[in-house]
């Protein structure tokens, strides 16, 4: 995601191992450089991300989701995007939501009530963000209560290569987008397709 | 969805009053004789639908589903087709399901054992089976767990309009096909737009 964000925006990558953080954003440098594209790409601790950061994305697997947001601070009043999906891979995989009903309403409780949070980038494949040769000639919907804050983070969805972002209501509505990623999983792997992504029209 | 099936295959429309399954044929003949469609649409009562039919569709609002099936036999070793969407408008659309989980899995609770349910074209809106000027160049997400009768159902699919079938996993797995519906309701009036639906890619 920060390969194909860093061209575009100034991009802090937080992990709990700044030295981690460090060493992916020399890699993600280098890589976009013998592409020939400028990029802006800092890899620093978690905290100093949420701390530097306008907007902060929470590439998080769910299962770390809680246990990290529990150890940072400085939520207030930040834009926060959830593209988070919690599910499980039983005999196919399934959406698994927490009590709150989705990803996004659980990091509504569990940050600050001034955070403005918004679900987006749920259905774009690790491997999509990666293969820089390719168009993300996908749809997006993005989710949040705070009109503005979800008006910035669509503006930041069309930015990147073809995603077209679409307003999918409020966060409330979040469990019905998190739930299509299990969905695509299922479809990718009983249809032998490597990953698939969707267009609405 | 009957105007679009019925120059393909022969199309039982079952209704509780026969003489409005009669009516709704009369006019779907003359629609598409119209248009110089030759098609197969006979009117009958519900359970002389399921009689006659090889393969059953429950289109029906979910509201309806519970009591409708409870007034019906003969579902035995039959192909039965749930499009139906258990979901509420409350300030937006959202997933409702039944304590099941699912639509197509409280039609399996509700029918005998050797019924083959199979749970497909839930995402194609009502105006866009009748728009019949515009083709429907949709995926169609299919769950179920019989391999053969789900076989069959992805081939009526794909011969329909531009239609694609996609297989989405075991009868399980319906319940993110089915969040979907009121997913792209949402988008469609959030983003103002006509009725929305899905391509896989």
């Amino acid at each position: 995601m920060a390969l194909r964000l860093s061209p575009v925006f100034d991009v802090i990558v937080g992990s709990r191992e700044k030295d981690k953080a460090e060493l992916t954003c020399r890699l993600g440098i280098e890589t976009l450089k013998n592409r020939g594209t400028a990029c802006s790409l800092t890899g620093v601790s978690n905290q100093d991300a949420v701390d530097s950061a306008e907007v902060v994305i929470l590439a998080i697997p769910f299962k770390h989701l809680a246990g990290t947001l529990e150890g940072l601070h400085g939520f207030e009043n930040k834009i926060v995007i959830s593209p988070v999906n919690p599910m499980e891979k039983r005999d196919h995989f399934t959406f698994v939501p927490p009590v709150e009903g989705s990803a996004a309403l659980m990091v509504k409780r569990l940050l600050p009530p001034t955070a403005r949070i918004c679900s987006a980038f749920n259905t774009i494949a690790a491997n999509k963000w990666k293969a820089l040769d390719e168009e993300l000639a996908y749809s997006v919907p993005v989710c949040g209560d705070d009109a503005e804050a979800k008006r910035q983070v669509m503006d930041i969805v069309n930015r990147i290569s073809r995603l077209q972002a679409f307003d999918a209501g409020p966060l409330a509505a979040s469990s019905m987008v998190e739930a299509l990623t299990p969905l695509l999983l299922n479809i990718a792997r009983y249809n032998k397709m490597r990953d698939v992504g969707i267009q609405f029209r």
